[in-house]
């Protein structure tokens, strides 16, 4: 392929990383049926804790072991909730302008600070219990 | 820049996009405290939905008015719930090795069908109630 | 009837009061079905958290004023999750054989001094923030 | 004491049975507070699911077995959250004039009738699943 060429299909993807592309997409998907009215945080986290509720209906009376080995048709609906939720936290990033992936590349460097691993390695505890 | 430099580092960027540089730290952050041996999906799952309700907490008792305008600090726990929540979709896309942005892309193509534009524009209906 | 019998009679409903009677009768469902073996409370407490999230989604989209007015088929289905929680709560009261009643009553105290009158009159503050 | 005054004491208390005596209590303490303004049952179910959320977390990274063990200070706890849920129960029945121990009495009937016992005995399937 010439330079030319190359560089330009290197640059379309670029200015729309995988992660961003989708941003948009859910977005679009949003204005188009002019559901933003509905949006407002309250709502979305709303929504956000029924999809996490339906999440974890698929491991309900479920041993730990049983939870490793869904059936396809609960598999098939963790896969769905998973969206749904990752939808919702995207509608509450755009609601206050929250860069999330920079927003959660912070959280973990806090999180290394809050867990030293000396302190945590192999233990479940919470960082108030050490 | 020179075309060839100007390649080289656009092509490093997408080696490694944002998101999966991210969900690469969240792992190794895991890895690093031996905790995979916690995180079967039942408990994921449970500690998603904690987190949900961690979020949801910041908007009870508040209209949709109160709840765009939120405190300084209630905004700051706001970004963190979210960010938990998406750390623990990272974990359980692990678990069942879910490519997470494929996944929520086929989705919203799903829900493009499920919601058609011309039924449920400015409509908050499920679609089961068409 | 004669006092004396009036009396035996009065002294067997209190004995066994219709709260006690509604708990008996969950837990014989429970024994016939033998279910107690997928009754551990982290189980039970998975249970009710997703029952709250199906109560929680009648009112989902639904503005304050909407929530008071639900249609039928919402206001049954409220009446139904309301009661598996309340069902829930029973088992897992007989796990840890916390006496209910006597549980709540003593967390009403406790918030008559956590909430003072004079502070909480017509504010939605949590005590923390005040 | 003469029979008589025995008589009407333990009428008196018949007529305001425990539960009801509690369920009255929960609600002076709200209207002491004028709280009721806050309590549309769109901010009560999500206040229940939060205290569903936070009654859960005491089971978080548990295995059943130490779901059953509880340390003294995560049982207080349970016992707390327990009785918040409760609590708001009391005051989504209110809302709609819900006999509670009436509304559950009918729900187990129903539970009767989609469990069977010789369907459901020693199996954790919904009956949806059947």
């Amino acid at each position: 392929m010439p330079i030319e060429k190359q560089r330009r299909k290197i640059t379309a993807k670029l200015g729309s990383s995988e992660f961003s592309a989708l941003q948009r997409k859910i977005l679009d998907f949003r204005n188009a049926r002019d559901w933003a009215q509905f949006h407002d945080p309250k709502n979305l986290a709303e929504a956000l804790s029924i999809e996490a509720g339906e999440l974890l209906e698929n491991f309900l009376w479920k041993t730990t072991e049983q939870s490793r080995n869904l059936t396809a048709e609960k598999l098939k609906n963790v896969r769905e909730e998973l969206s749904d939720i990752f939808i919702f936290l995207i509608y509450l990033c755009e609601e206050y302008k929250i860069d999330l992936l920079k927003e959660v590349e912070s959280k973990v460097a806090h999180n290394e600070v809050k867990y030293p691993v000396e302190k945590s390695k192999g233990s479940s505890k919470k960082y108030t219990e050490y």
